[in-house]
């Protein structure tokens, strides 16, 4: 099977190395707008040669849109128009509802499965992928009904054996949970490490005192602006309305703290506590 | 050395068995007001045997004050009346100003040494202690010049046998400090923890989809209201002002994001890059 993945970064990168553990018979063709990152990724084995893209969409089987959004939603129609007629397309954007509406009316749609991992880390391009990455994490699957059976059977299959959870969900419902989910999340720690930055001037009091819950709630602040920022541009309606909740939790937060009223602050981290049923 | 540990909770017991860990000749001395905490600590080693607070102070070489920061301030002038002559006392408690200012005019101030162990986890109680939670963490020392030097110099030396760092520092400067590398990063877990719950009513998806960055920028929601309404309560003035700044950023990143302004919010998230310098 000949897949070509597009970005050979994080993503894309470790889902092609995931695929070449698990299968025999695999070929990726890579394609990235970067000498660079090409030139990385062959080195490193996640692609086992690397093609300009309409050279590469002409041979394939699959073919993998692992960039992000912005270029996810500017390239899937040029994709789709070259797509080979069995051959697959799926993409890994964390924004669902603009791709699938860009999508919707191309005469190949039914070829097309709009697809999330829910998979990551902080880092980025080619030297951050590797195989276990995408094992065992869950996949969502926005408007499977659009999507022929055969190529939603071919997607579902390879994350089958990744061991990946299948979802599915419309792209509207979607693209709320992961702005509540993760989107807040990743702006969260952005400003929380903003706000330290500004006012640490002495870097090494931020590392010595980093070990007191810091580290991993600014963890995500080390994301990258390129990725991130057309996200929250495609997600504005959610996030925004996220933030704003956000927000209020904190000043019902302030207000208790100002007040000295312990009651209520304990209240208010009691209900927070509740996140233990879910993730232990 | 007979060491007394008042609460024998995460930090308390895992002093003692850190100690325990790297020294003979240490035997412990549990008090904690919960007679449940004090069969576990000693069934799980936290505690050679348990006394009543008075009882165990007059047979200490050392006592550590290991509870909330009220109660702390509540304990550190009856433990300072029955501490013996050649005895010091340690608190760990998170935040030092308040503290400092309540033993500042006692007879035996010297006798105390004020400090912050820089670890933690999410959890606690007995159960969460273990040895190497210390290990190799940042101990902020505060107002050393108010110690004896035979106080200081056994503190210091029972920190470094735990290989942790010492760092000094007054006790203003270290709630400053705290507020935002540490209370702050609580606060954010916790608001973000209320406003994902308060959202996600199936939580179910919130556990699917977790692994998007939330699952770490939430832990701390998993934290104790007992121990951390009393910390915010007297680090009032310092958390309300790092709070402000916190949400000051947030607005920034909003109104970035409702001008769908990839290049402010991309400088935003540049920004925040930085702490990949201090934090790898």
């Amino acid at each position: 099977m000949i897949i070509t993945v597009i970005g050979l970064g994080l993503l894309g990168g470790s889902f092609a190395l995931g695929l070449k553990a698990k299968h025999t018979g695999i070929h990726i063709i890579g394609v990235d707008n970067s000498a660079t990152h090409a030139a990385q990724a062959l080195r490193l084995g996640l692609a086992d040669e690397v093609l300009p893209l309409e050279e590469a969409i002409l041979k394939s089987d699959v073919v993998v849109l692992a960039v992000p959004v912005s270029a996810i939603a500017r390239l899937i129609l040029p994709v789709l128009d070259k797509l080979p007629e069995n051959a697959m397309l799926i993409d890994f954007g964390s924004t669902k509802e603009q791709i699938c509406s860009i999508a919707e009316n191309h005469p190949r749609r039914k070829q097309f499965v709009a697809a999330h991992p829910i998979a990551g880390t902080e880092y980025s391009g080619p030297e951050a992928a590797f195989a276990a990455l995408l094992y065992e994490k869950t996949m969502i699957i926005c408007e499977k009904e659009k999507s022929a059976p055969a190529a939603l059977a071919l997607a579902e299959q390879l994350c089958r054996s990744l061991n990946m959870p299948l979802r599915y969900m419309q792209a509207a419902e979607h693209d709320l949970h992961l702005a509540y989910v993760s989107h807040l999340s990743h702006i969260s720690s952005f400003a929380l490490g903003i706000t330290v930055l500004e006012k640490e001037q002495d870097e090494k009091n931020i590392f010595d005192m980093a070990g007191s819950g810091f580290s991993s709630t600014v963890r995500l602040a080390k994301s990258s602006p390129q990725m991130w920022a057309p996200i929250f541009s495609q997600n504005k309606k959610n996030v925004s309305q996220a933030l704003d909740s956000y927000i209020a939790q904190l000043q019902r937060f302030k207000a208790a703290i100002d007040a000295e009223d312990e009651a209520q602050a304990s209240a208010l981290m009691a209900e927070a506590n509740n996140i233990r049923r879910i993730l232990g």
